[in-house]
């Protein structure tokens, strides 16, 4: 796939087929991704965590922003949910990373999740404080971002807007499939004057 | 290309061949990369511009970080210099974007980059405040990164430590070759206790 291909696949999916399952070789991959990414000045203060059924739960339950995205959308029900997660963690005992590493960890990640047939979302809205005292983390490793995968459930369509149109708001089309409006190419370059 | 090959050539390059200048064809379609990305909540709150020679001076005396990053190395000479770059910016005048998204924005261009068969660098250490009086930018338009590209003038070499060794500093070689030392993966994945 060229990267426009894989980007262009890369939506954020909010309903799986949580029952196939991913194997931890290929969730190990990914963290490898994320592992050997750029990140600010190299000093590498981002760690990975896994969770491949074991902690979905406690996972899934301090994610809120599943439920208030989509209009008149109550969130994935049982069976519709990922199949596994990679936590974005940041090591802040020697300092904090730059905050667009978690970006480029994640995209690193879900590239390499679209490629291996797999998809995912990101979740920056997370209940940081009590996730992090459920699953137990050591007082320096701080939740960055979480990326949530399994094989789609849904369809999701992106739509490129007209210029001047400001309506980003994801919506559900009458069968159910998930639109991504994006802003126009003339809406997003800035031309010096 | 894989997504690991991709992510392995995307290193951060201090010196290019200058002379080899990129089509402003191709920098819009790396802006297109970025434009289609994922990002919270799909808000879409970055824009994007162009230097391609006409402002690279200005915008290279507000990248301090060229000179400190490496011991004894004064930055790179004229002629080994980005051939364009691409500043990622944030409008906020609705509300600042996820500080993650300008890395995943940055990480969609630097993968397209290198599939074209460019390379790049992205920059966060930036003279922010005088680069956007320089470049007379609008009050709410706030420069996130910026992302260097050009064709590669030098050899980035990536190596694992072994597990505990936290020398993550960068070097050149003996041959001039910088050396991207990245922490293993025991290192950098968590397991649950």
């Amino acid at each position: 796939m060229t990267v426009r291909e894989l980007i262009e696949k890369n939506r954020s999916y909010r309903r799986f087929r949580q029952s196939e399952t991913i194997s931890e070789e290929i969730l190990l991959e990914l963290v490898d991704l994320a592992r050997i990414s750029s990140n600010g000045r190299n000093r590498q203060l981002l760690r990975f965590a896994i969770s491949n059924g074991d902690r979905n739960d406690v996972i899934f339950k301090a994610l809120p922003v599943w439920k208030g995205q989509i209009k008149e959308w109550p969130g994935p029900a049982e069976g519709e949910k990922p199949a596994a997660y990679i936590l974005i963690l940041s090591d802040e005992a020697d300092g904090k990373p730059h905050p667009a590493d978690a970006g480029i960890a994640a995209q690193s990640i879900l590239l390499g999740a679209v490629e291996k047939g797999y998809n995912g979302c990101m979740f920056a809205s997370i209940s940081r404080e009590e996730l992090a005292k459920e699953l137990k983390l050591p007082e320096t490793l701080k939740i960055a971002l979480i990326v949530g995968l399994g094989k789609a459930g849904e369809t999701v369509i992106l739509e490129d807007l007209a210029a001047g149109d400001n309506n980003v708001d994801y919506y559900l089309d009458a069968e159910d499939r998930h639109h991504v409006p994006k802003r126009s190419m003339k809406d997003v370059l800035y031309r010096f004057s």
